[in-house]
């Protein structure tokens, strides 16, 4: 028997988070209820305003609230004439945290699945071919995954870039860094013999 | 570089979840946005609503948005006079699960901890005594945890008991079942041969 048909469905709520089961969630409501209220109340106003509010940058597709997203926004980042493809806006994220890239993005938002109906238009890919011509950029590095769909993609797109006259390049696929070659699987090792660079002897 | 303060805001409020952190809130705050806004919508205003609406069961003390809970306004529970006594909330519906009770309960929301300024009255043992009395309770069964405080705390509810002329028992500690007994831990294998019952012979 339940003691409260409020809590019954607050627990079930929670299960439309990524992970969490019945066992977490239970953990989740009571967690709030005894000891984080406040917590609670705040992620209730800022979930309701987040799915509310957060549509799509009108320059590159990635989540945000504004017309434009503060990548597209930044005068430097305008500057830089490099156009970073991914398929999701975590992608930005992962990237930003690397420090490694100043350009600007342009977000997919999948890949090319024509079973799916998802083609060049579902993809924006009219609107980034007019972006690299009227934002004369120089070169596109092409971010989506290392999956078959990915590849596929990204030989799509650059194949836009050729006809725009456009330098394209693809993120190197290899071994990840502090990684056991032993435990790596066999394609990505693949990858790492094709896309082998040279040591410079004395 | 951040996209979309709101995202920021949205993945910082949800690492008030425990076992939530940076990169799981991350996860979370995507999956909503990409593919379950309605859920996300919805636990919102469960969640809001939960953290304003739910207070103590004016019996028990366990978690519900009415005055008295479920269990303790049914008239088939109230006709049992067993009443179980737990530390929280969570511990009702733990047992509850194994069906195995059809008493009532009184929720301690704690154990007592002198040095924290928990003592009987925090525990709200002056309620429980007239409760025993004024309902007739024939049996308190004590489900409070196999900590030291627990069994203190047991311990002290016990003599209440005494006073009051109810009998008091302790729920069983041994060996889980399905356990392997070279894992347990040595406290809980010694409770297993303190409690230690008779196998009847022919
Ligand atoms: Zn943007
Ligand atoms: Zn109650």
């Amino acid at each position: 028997m339940q003691t409260s048909v409020l809590l019954e469905n607050l627990m079930q709520a929670l299960q439309c988070l990524p992970g969490v089961g019945p066992k977490s969630s239970q953990r989740m409501a009571f967690h709030l209820l005894q000891r984080d209220r406040r917590g609670g109340l705040n992620l209730a106003n800022v979930l309701s305003q987040a799915m509310d509010e957060i549509g799509h940058c009108i320059d590159c597709n990635t989540f945000t609230e504004s017309t434009q997203c503060h990548i597209c926004a930044s005068v430097k980042r305008q500057s830089n004439k490099t156009l970073c493809i991914v398929e999701t806006p975590a992608d930005i994220h992962a990237i930003e945290q690397t420090g490694q890239f100043s350009g600007r993005y342009f977000v997919l938002m999948g890949h090319l699945s024509p079973l799916d109906g998802i083609g060049p238009k579902e993809l924006g890919l009219d609107k980034l071919a007019k972006r690299l011509i009227e934002e004369e950029i120089t070169e596109v590095i092409l971010a989506t995954n290392p999956t078959i769909e990915g590849e596929v993609t990204a030989n799509y797109i650059a194949q836009i870039c050729l006809e725009c006259d456009v330098t394209a390049s693809r993120i190197a696929h290899g071994i990840p860094v502090g990684g056991d070659l032993e435990m790596v699987d066999s394609t990505t090792l693949s990858h790492s013999f094709v896309g082998r660079t040279k040591i410079l002897n004395n």
